[in-house]
């Protein structure tokens, strides 16, 4: 995403992959490229540089020379990186972590507190109007315990770690709320989706999308399913086996970790196609594939006459560079829609989405219907102002 | 379609893969299965129901119980059967003709009054109040001559073979058009698609449908090209190879024949995406598989700084047994529009037909919009009566 | 297997599938298809007829008309079924068992004095001179406990399934020795494996082959591994995923059943490769599926200049079907080679198994020269006498 | 090959995909890495190094570090490089060639003549003591006209160009056997195939191994095809759809040149299988694919009670990349047969190619045991002396 950002930022690439650039949101006024500024918190060690390199000589992904003119823009972010919290992260984020942060001790309401200062800090520094807060980090085990629909339950709990059902990445949707900052879950992990949260966005009057990004997989089963329905094929048995090498990957390899991810890839069939055929999701890690991600879908469906066909098919993409456009059109997305006046839960963004927040849908072609009607009515809505 | 028709007229099946059959369709009042009376035109010796046999016994398609139970089904149709034309139907075609047939010469404007007084003899016979000819037959060779825009430049040119351009199919329609009778192609020939037809359909006061009934790869395509577009993901090459062993793949063995195919399985994808990636698109017979046309699929498309990914899909679909229930549904749908006063090219069955007619759309999810906005009038219109 | 045994027996199938049946094996004087008498144990209810129908009605496998030709032969199999025992089975064996069965108390030692007598019954009433015994059941647990290396020191344990080490299958194995019957383990269960009781083999004076049928995706491993080794192309990982829903597919829901399974169908990699690259093997239960096992393996590898490259394979076989005709060439052929002599483990059938007994030898190439070259030696010894 | 070469000699790569790298053929003093040195011929302008880069910028298969390190040994090769002749090329290639070339004018035998004082001047200026010749050309049409058995009777026509039968790549054999040079036919072009020119070689004291290297979907023939004649499976069809981008293809859409790669591709199934399925092979150019050819091959076959079943695969492989080790190989091959006396056709090179040299073994593993017994051989002949 950053290797991309500084490219675009100095239009050495077109665009491709985001949808934001493409003609119906010319007339949006996003914010451009070059003013974006990248900022954030992270648990692990090692800088940013090395990280996107190893996208070049671990899965041939990113082009050296891109690395090579990006030196100076990693080197920036760098510099406005904090680090993140473990408390609620899980055991197996605790592990990849870097030292220093492992032996830390705080309270869920000291790393809410600290994280809400660097952001604060970092818009001061930077003189940014608006700060959007992007959770792309490992997916967390789902929370042991069930999270009180009401805030006023949870808040006092903030002082206990042990006691605490919030999860890393809703601490950092409240940080951010606290901050005035918008917040984005690309992860299927809790972040600002409990009720109680989703609350709290309307409150603070922050907006907020989610949650887990679909880059992938999913996204083609949200295509592929409702052909299934709309020609009244039954669909017997759908099985999904995805593998790949990155570090999602290895921290999904926790059985706890990949539970709350198999979760987010699964209950969308049986949305759509009205009934609940058997499926099987797999995520494995296999060391080999660094960042590509390849899936085989195996779809046996039932048509005319009872008579079983099957479709098959592999997707071989490369993750993060799925992602990253994704990432970039969010941002530019939520910002101009919080700039008009939008509250909490963003439904029309629900195309990017796994489990979108606010809305049931999960019809791809629906929600990209969703997405267009919105991009009219703001178009209208400039034109008109 | 004659099986299915039998078993699902006395209620033997369910009634999958026919979308007529599903809740939205409840209230429109369609004919019912019982009340459909099958009889046509064939150019084949050979009887139907050994015809039908061979489903099971070269594909295992059809299990041997349907078939018993369907005997006396199919001799009633078989006495319907009158011999059809071989005016203009290509070499391949009419070099598969039962040989009574290859030496019968008749001029167009014989083949069309013979084949109407045919279809009036059947509505007279079986008491309909409606019918409509669908087109099933193999795919014609694409017209060698450019047809007239006018038909009163067509009509003097039917009482000389080799000055017609019309093609067998267009014969057909104008058979049906001056009987009355609706008109579907289910098949890429050119049928009642020139503009002159079109016009002659509007003047007879028949509504008609078509063109190319979309089972399979083309479906495919229509439904995952829009997903590219819409995550503006660049397809630089696309890649389809068919192979199949029924009768229609040994018609298409003829490159004159085949050429008609595949420009009907080509288009879409330009029109979709708003540029034109590499095609490629190969039909070949293989014999060994029956009615089992496997496609393959192979998708290479370009992502964020420039990526190159890759999508493969394998469909192992029956082909027959996929164009079965739509041949139904199409028969039902078109007889419902015409009882309620449509007229020619019913655009809204768009999501049925690889060249739709009279509508560019080629997104089927958004055919699939038309056609429940369509349902949608009707039921409002039939409740409000 | 028994469907067709009983159309070979009446000469109404080509013999297909059988290697025994090519011109090769012409020389070898083997017992004739209708010489084979089949009788055996079994802990389920149900008639073989309904079972052997389920083939057809629920997988499309084994045409009707084959079935209703076999009627008599299955009532004559069934006569000689003899209730199996559940000691040693593990629990979702037994959870499968008929009702009376899973009541019956028996000690090891008299479950095998049990069967023993059961096989010497069949062989006097049939007037058999030799009995092959085929492990043809569904996969059970590892053993829990080490099996001692000399028999002495199990033989005192059979009077407490508590206490003795030894599965179902070797129990039956056990049977098969003391009633001078052959050994075929075409499970991957523990059978005559175990060092001691190949050791009884030898004393006993019979032959035994095994273990676990090669039909599909580990064959294909036998296959195509070694061609990796010899272009010396670095496989970095291989990853299959194996989907299939019959009886077997159930047993090996259970993780302990499943182990045993997955250990015999990826030990071979290393040991064809000379070094163990990343593996994935999955066994899931997919009731659509029927008996069609679709397996699809992933193959990643390193070329020239480490360039990674990747073979993708999907196979789509019917797992009875494939297993039958090598029980029925394994039976010829232990039948033969024990007339001819041999005794204790064969290992020139390595080709047949994915653990062959008494050999490491894993390339299928290899293994195809192991048994043309006993095939030549057999029929020069034949032309020699 | 080059760039290979290079880090090969220098160490800087391991050697993967080389099977002279490994242990069974250590004993045999093989030439070195660094020993051997490159020249050539050639119809296209464009320095080598351009083109190299290509493989990197256009198929991301050379990492640019390795293309940084070989620009002097690039250097090196360029100056040795001389101008390769059009004569019996076919029009496709010569439409390829470099400005200049297109309008010289030479017979064939003025066109050996040269070759052979460019391959002279090669060896004497770098100190050679033996050279061998590889033909690394696009594929040429079949020759249009039957060769004589005899050279006697196409040795006159040499002076004349329009009635020599002799395409190009048989006057590069010509000129390397007048040389003294051995020669390798890593394509599907006549070379020194020709009855006429096998005699040739063995007059002229030279070895000889071709034709048309094996390295991607046909060498899987070669490995899959033999399983089913092990296992009597019967094969029904065998589709095999390759797609590739690279100069190789351009060259190939031509209908004439591809007809020589099909046939090469095609005949093996029949005689590993003893009798022909239906096959299909098609080859097409995709310029988005690069130097990536992908195959998807479908492979319909017959079991035990005629149950069809399927097995499909995908190969992706990097055209060049899996060719470049095979060459070295076999230069280090054919330069140690040649120095231990051998002379004419290797036949224990088979392994290599599609249509090998006076051997009609196409199974693959049998092919690989030839290779090992001539390693024997030799390694034994070397302990002896």
């Amino acid at each position: 995403m950053m290797t991309g950002l500084a490219a675009l930022a100095r239009g050495a690439i077109e665009p491709v992959g985001l949808i934001t650039a493409t003609p119906p949101f010319a007339g949006l006024e996003l914010v451009d490229f070059p003013e974006l500024i990248v900022g954030g918190h992270d648990v692990r060690p090692g800088p940013l540089d090395a990280e996107a390199r190893r996208m070049w000589s671990e899965s041939r992904a990113i082009p050296p020379a891109l690395l090579d003119h990006a030196g100076d823009f990693f080197a920036e972010i760098q510099e406005r990186l904090r680090p993140g919290t473990l408390v609620g992260s899980g055991e197996r984020i605790a592990s990849l972590a870097e030292a220093g942060l492992a032996t830390r001790v705080e309270t869920p309401r000291e790393a809410i507190a600290r994280i809400r200062a660097d952001i604060e800090a970092f818009a001061a520094t930077e003189r940014l109007e608006r700060v959007v807060v992007v959770n792309l980090a490992s997916t967390e085990p789902p929370p042991e315990r069930p999270i009180p629909l009401d805030f006023s339950e949870v808040e006092p709990l903030l002082d206990d770690a042990a006691a605490c059902p919030l999860p890393a990445s809703s601490l950092y949707f409240l940080a951010a709320a606290e901050a005035g900052a918008c917040y984005v879950n690309f992860t299927p992990s809790a972040g600002g989706s409990p009720a109680c949260l989703q609350q709290v966005a309307i409150e603070r009057g922050i907006a907020q999308a989610g949650s887990d990004g679909k880059t992938g997989e999913t996204l083609l089963k949200s295509v592929l399913a409702p052909l299934f329905a709309a020609r009244n094929l039954e669909v017997m048995s759908w099985v999904g086996h995805n593998i790949f090498g990155n570090l999602d990957g290895k921290v999904l390899d926790d059985p706890r970790n990949k539970a709350a991810k198999v979760r987010s890839k699964d209950h969308l069939l049986a949305e759509i196609l009205g009934y609940a055929p058997q499926t099987l999701v797999s995520i494995e890690y296999i060391e080999s594939l660094g960042d590509w991600k390849t899936a085989w879908d195996h779809i046996h469906f039932r048509g005319f006459l009872g008579t079983p066909m099957t479709m098959q098919f592999t997707w071989q993409g490369c993750d993060s560079i799925l992602a990253a456009p994704l990432v970039i059109d969010l941002v530019r997305l939520v910002e101009r829609a919080w700039r008009a006046g939008e509250r909490g839960g963003l439904p029309w963004l629900a195309c990017f989405f796994k489990s979108p927040l606010g809305v049931t849908e999960q019809d791809f072609a629906t929600q990209v219907t969703m997405l267009r009607d919105w991009v009219a009515r703001m178009t209208a809505d400039a034109s008109d102002g």
